[in-house]
């Protein structure tokens, strides 16, 4: 089964209000089985909800509206779907009565607008708000299920959990949709594409979708089942051989991110790292300790902006850097030795580049970055071309200082 | 005017990931006088794609899409609209070059999946992607105006300032949007609102929305008129006597985020920093080193995570933390004078505490930070107790560091 949401309200329709609502229930019905297939957006408009609405009848069997059922004028969701449908709207008295009571036990007096929230499309169900004044509404329409509830999260998720989870478990057709998302680096999107595709193409399920986010390009796999072990052994047929493919360049097949890999590796390899950094400003350091529990591994980090706190921080000597220049192969490789043995790491990381938008040249263009990777058995530097602005070139530099430890603690 | 934007990606449909391109645009095309009145969301499915298109087709004069522009197969957007609007797609030899010249500065050859970007469909413009691949495409079709965006948030943000918002203001009807931010640091929500209500409740125009962020309260000013001198008098008459009304609270009325208020009043006073941070793990490096220019004023930073390291790299003597703990005020202050003295900084922030999940106690529970700030004349330590998880304790504790700065500056 399919489902698709209908999300009311103007203020989300502006710039600063995300609609979150939405993602809520997506997760609430992938977990039956059922997925969504569009979700549209529409202001406190009588005529652009009705249209939406309308659109949505032709083709899915499962519509939620959320938001619009408030007590003020703009609440416009109770009467629009009324009239589509061509139900008129009755008001229940035991409706009336609950919100009455709601008012008294906060010791005011209810105002005549709460009243139209005891308005019911004829031959629908009314869902219990415990949370807020407004009911929600069940109505099912020919063969088509119109579910409308409260805009406030906390009571869209009360009223969902309490009274739509039971229907629509009966009503899902034992269907179940897992999904799986392997996670490269190094890797461009097409070059992606063009190793798996060849697999992909031969299976309608698992559905899959190739994702591109700043230094990672994702492979979504999406398998449709009627139960769990199906639809987990349909991932595994198509994942295994997606991930045979893509080799050495997948890091994460359970959504964990790039530097929660470097860390379980560091676990397990008994390993300890150090940085010093100057172009990413502290970047790679900062994502080494989002990771809950990286005190057991990371050490500390530099940041190594000036020149001098490059010599007297991590010990590079000021003549490298006069002779090379502060961007350079040779300094990459000092920083990477010298953190390593001042905090006496099992691993030391030197990043040194021109991060932009200024500072660059001819020569050391903005997007030039040296990463180097220091361990017991000597130092790899690397030397990249990063595209993009400032804050691109450094999560780049971090996302492949990141990986070169992935690879060293792999093999 | 009024526009409608159709985000395009089944992953926009599961569970965790939230459309924000929209957000970006509807920003942009407001402050042309723009309004959104509709967003659908909707999968890699060229036949829902094709419905949702010929909806706003039949209802909307512009319409955006954004995604799939890319390389692979579940990029339908190119082929979907050319079918709809009955335009052949072609082969543009210019963009065809641009995108092997691309791959060739980063040493690399383009697949040929990559050759369906250089498609454009009959009679449209295409628009130059600065920073990836895929070009956008502007059609005139009869009276709408079509506009594909690609997907990828930094491309369409550059597309959209550097092709779209030209065309646009000469569309533009006259009437005129235009809004401005004033961000607080230090209030919470209700007070910033009890501050203002008094003030904002007399204007409709303009229209005042309050929106909490972590650790930053904005007041959102919108005043629409006929013209931009006369939108701006609105803005000044109401915001002027907000901003009074906030005082001290208010860091920034133009954009600007809090380290780049740090940034120029640093640059204004002649004064350098640096930064010694334990729980925060670089972040307090990573956000002054965000704003371009920052090597100006920033000097460097130690990420102190050992105790060792808070001995060897910032000074601090191995007996205060022994008899204080690594999380105490005497600590966070060693650390701040000793990264200024190693430094030769006129300012110096030390900051340690418990980010969690683990390692609170119930003397020192998760949550607890010290910071401190020291100069010249000498150190202010403060303490204290965030609530939140890991990463808000992370960002409130550089955010109020931040503060710190911006107040000792100011005076």
């Amino acid at each position: 089964m399919d489902a698709e949401i209908i999300a009311v309200g103007s203020e989300l329709l502006t710039p600063n209000r995300q609609e979150t609502n939405s993602l809520y229930l997506t997760q609430k019905l992938n977990a039956l089985g059922i997925e969504v297939r569009f979700k549209t957006i529409v202001g406190d408009n009588a005529e652009h909800l009705a249209q939406v609405f309308r659109a949505a009848l032709g083709r899915s069997r499962l519509i939620f509206l959320t938001g619009g059922l408030g007590p003020t004028e703009d609440d416009l969701n109770r009467q629009v779907v009324a009239e589509v449908l061509g139900r008129p709207l009755h008001e229940v008295p035991e409706i009336r009565r609950r919100i009455e009571e709601r008012f008294a036990r906060f010791g005011r007096t209810m105002s005549e607008n709460n009243a139209r929230q005891a308005l019911v499309p004829e031959g629908a169900e009314w869902l219990e708000n415990k949370l807020g004044t407004a009911p929600g509404l069940w109505i099912s329409h020919q063969s088509v299920a119109v579910v409308l509830l409260p805009g406030p999260p906390k009571e869209l998720e009360a009223m969902f959990e309490a009274t739509c989870a039971p229907r629509l478990a009966s009503l899902a057709t034992g269907e179940c949709l897992r999904s799986r998302v392997y996670k490269t680096v190094g890797l461009a999107e097409s070059e992606v594409d063009q190793r798996i595709a060849p697999l992909y193409k031969n299976y309608q399920n698992p559905r899959t979708t190739i994702l591109a986010t700043p230094g990672v390009i994702e492979v979504h796999l999406q398998a449709r089942a009627t139960n769990d072990v199906e639809a987990n052994e349909l991932l595994d047929q198509l994942g295994d051989r997606i991930e045979a493919a893509l080799g050495e360049y997948v890091f994460s097949s359970g959504g964990e991110s790039l530097e929660e890999v470097v860390g379980m590796y560091l676990v397990m390899r008994q390993k300890t790292v150090a940085v010093a950094e100057s172009c990413t400003g502290g970047l790679l350091s900062e994502r080494l300790t989002r990771v809950p529990g990286s005190s057991n591994y990371f050490l500390g980090g530099m940041v190594c902006y000036s020149n001098e706190l490059k010599a007297t921080l991590a010990g590079v000597p000021a003549d490298l850097i006069t002779e090379h220049g502060a961007v350079s192969l040779a300094v990459a490789q000092a920083m990477a030795e010298g953190v390593r043995k001042r905090t006496g790491a099992s691993l030391g990381i030197g990043i040194t580049g021109v991060a932009g938008p200024g500072g660059g040249t001819p020569e050391k263009p903005v997007g030039l970055v040296f990463i180097a990777l220091a361990d017991e058995n000597g130092t790899q530097i690397r030397e990249f071309r990063f595209p993009g602005d400032r804050e691109r070139v450094r999560h780049w530099a971090t996302q492949l200082a990141l990986e070169a430890v992935r690879r060293r603690l792999r093999d």
